[in-house]
């Protein structure tokens, strides 16, 4: 009594005891390159920055509607016309705390206790964790390069379950960075749409994808009808650089959003007031301008980064093509991944993340390496890896 | 398949409904007087909003620490010292996106699926939608003036169960705003630590409290080692004017800090950045100097309205001592206080809530009123009321 099993079956993220570490030793006056954290060192744009510190001036920091400010919906309605070129109603767009809260939502409203809920190993952690939380269960399935580390139509047939209530993909993937291929997420959706059950697509890198043609999984256009199964997931902490603002929304069927709002009016009342006026300000041209050269940078890192890893030895199979990560095989020097990374923490100040934050699949032969930081400090943890590795 | 019964078994706040109509009618030129809403009508601080400007200028608007800014908990903790004359350890206090996160968290930690939680009818309707929402079940408890609408030891032996995990009171209470006694609290406490249970205790309408002693229930002295076993959840949305910046906090015994910590990591990552820098001015000398003006005019808006509406033929049978709210008998006038709401708004242009939204004990012959706007607009409330039911 008094202590919940849902707690025990949830997986602290591994990677926040080797930050911890990191900063003692920084603390002790050592260097630390930093390749391990998941988000943007850019500072959020000041056209953003501007717009929030207006609303707050002028007193705009009362609660909002539990569905988001309308003209923030609509907005995001504009942005996925002028993007994508497809038309998404604004009563479709729910503005939540971030993309979690976007991802309680979904699955608040489509799991029912006990459901099974289909996803990638390696993937997202909190994916999995949001799913125990809210009492389901997943069924977590094996991917590798051959894939491109996504699920595919075959992996859910093989899957399948009577209880399976959604499949979560994210596209581009952490840690892997890859993309799913639109024939395949057609296929996935339509089968999904005839058990049922719900597609839940994280598409919280897009905007940072590099050099390949990407679409929304809301632009199936000769698949329209699928939208009623479909649930995009999408944030302002990636691309546009607003990670402490926690905010994000999700694209949801119409059906849904009504049951969205109740369950968002009791769990979290609104998504913070500041943030939402903020982020009236993402899409417009200044702004826009400013991310895609945060977005150039990003990719040059990677353009860096990606063949140096390889030089070194790690085995990367499949190009990631998006999001700010590379997952990167290590066993030419170590079967264990997570001591890996403290050894080379310890021993030469280089911070990752094992791959045991992501799954249990191979994860003791996988490290995510993250190029949130400059290309200096890049090229300065890679010279320590060649100095103390070959 | 595809549809969560949690979904229908959380009621929508009917409030929403009849807010929306009295924004129609505005929108058609009529004058509403706005007693329904639950957020004081004061702004935030002027401290408290330069703070929000000054570190959003700085560029603080990346993720803290899952369990909130090192700074902001210690100033909690000497709040707690300051105010109340009680050490409360700055490790025992998690910053949450309000409230609703502070809940999201002690339920989160504490209660098995299908464990029951006792809570008041009357009572604040999220409370018990979470415990719906976590998959656990609630026993609402009727409640009525001879406790001062709130819980008792008797109510807890009665209805106790093996699988009882947790207990929630809120003192003051929303509808009620009445407190809990002390020798009352202490004594549930006893019992719920003998069950080893918890008692989660809702303080967000602290600092909202008139005329009388109070204290947090982490102050009972004499009983230390109940502090094991009670939950403080609180908010600094009411007393300190910071609705829509969505910041809470939570006050855990030691042992559930670790667990609340892994579990905000994965469910809500941290509070805003923006709020917890703002929330750093929000116990300064000047900043407790204008909220301490704003209960004042609470205070007088109280004792303007409750002797008012006592004489318009309402039975107020226990005096609210906190909040902002009076829980009134309408019987006199109607014997179904949902229809009686929206005569009231449709007729006369004053919205209140109706006593539904709080549970369903007696609900049909009680409505609340908020005195979350000026005297002015109060006066001209009874005035109509006046007209029209007398």
């Amino acid at each position: 009594m008094g202590c919940s099993s849902r707690i025990n079956d949830i997986q602290p993220f591994h990677v926040m005891a080797l930050l911890a570490r990191a900063k003692e030793l920084e603390a002790e006056g050592k260097d630390i390159v930093h390749m391990e954290i998941g988000e943007p060192d850019f500072p959020t744009p000041a056209p953003i920055v501007e717009a929030g510190i207006a609303a707050i001036s002028a007193g705009d920091v009362h609660y909002t509607p539990a569905v988001g400010l309308t003209e923030l919906r609509e907005a995001i309605s504009t942005f996925y016309q002028t993007r994508y070129n497809v038309s998404i109603s604004s009563n479709r767009v729910v503005i939540t705390p971030g993309a979690s809260g976007a991802l309680m939502l979904a699955l608040g409203v489509i799991m029912q206790e006990g459901d099974e809920v289909l996803l990638a190993d390696p993937g997202y952690p909190c994916n999995r964790n949001f799913v125990r939380f809210l009492s389901g269960k997943t069924r977590s399935i094996s991917v590798d390069a051959s894939t491109g580390y996504q699920l595919t139509l075959k992996h859910l047939k093989e899957n399948w379950k009577p209880n399976t209530s959604a499949v979560i993909v994210a596209s581009p993937s952490n840690p892997t960075g890859t993309l799913l291929a639109k024939d395949e997420l057609v296929a996935m959706a339509l089968f999904i749409k005839e058990q049922g059950a719900y597609l839940i697509v994280d598409e919280i890198y897009h905007g940072l994808v590099y050099d390949v043609e990407y679409d929304t999984a809301l632009n199936l256009y000769e698949h329209r009808d699928i939208d009623e199964n479909i649930i995009v997931i999408n944030s302002f902490s990636k691309y546009f650089n607003m990670t402490g603002w926690r905010l994000g929304w999700v694209v949801a069927p119409e059906k849904l959003v009504k049951d969205m709002d109740k369950l968002a009016q009791n769990i979290f009342l609104a998504a913070p007031t500041p943030a939402q006026y903020a982020a009236l300000a993402a899409f417009n041209e200044e702004t826009i301008s400013i991310l895609e050269k945060h977005k150039e940078e990003f990719k040059q890192r990677r353009d860096f980064l990606l063949p140096k890893l390889k030089e070194l030895g790690f085995k990367i199979e499949v190009e990631p093509q998006g999001a700010f990560y590379i997952y990167a095989n290590c066993e030419k020097f170590s079967k264990d991944s997570y001591k890996f990374a403290y050894d080379l923490l310890e021993n030469i100040g280089v911070a990752i993340t094992p791959g045991k934050d992501f799954g249990s699949n191979k994860a003791d032969t996988f490290v995510r390496f993250a190029y949130t930081t400059s290309i200096d400090r890049l090229a300065e943890g890679v010279k320590r890896l060649n100095n103390y590795l070959n």
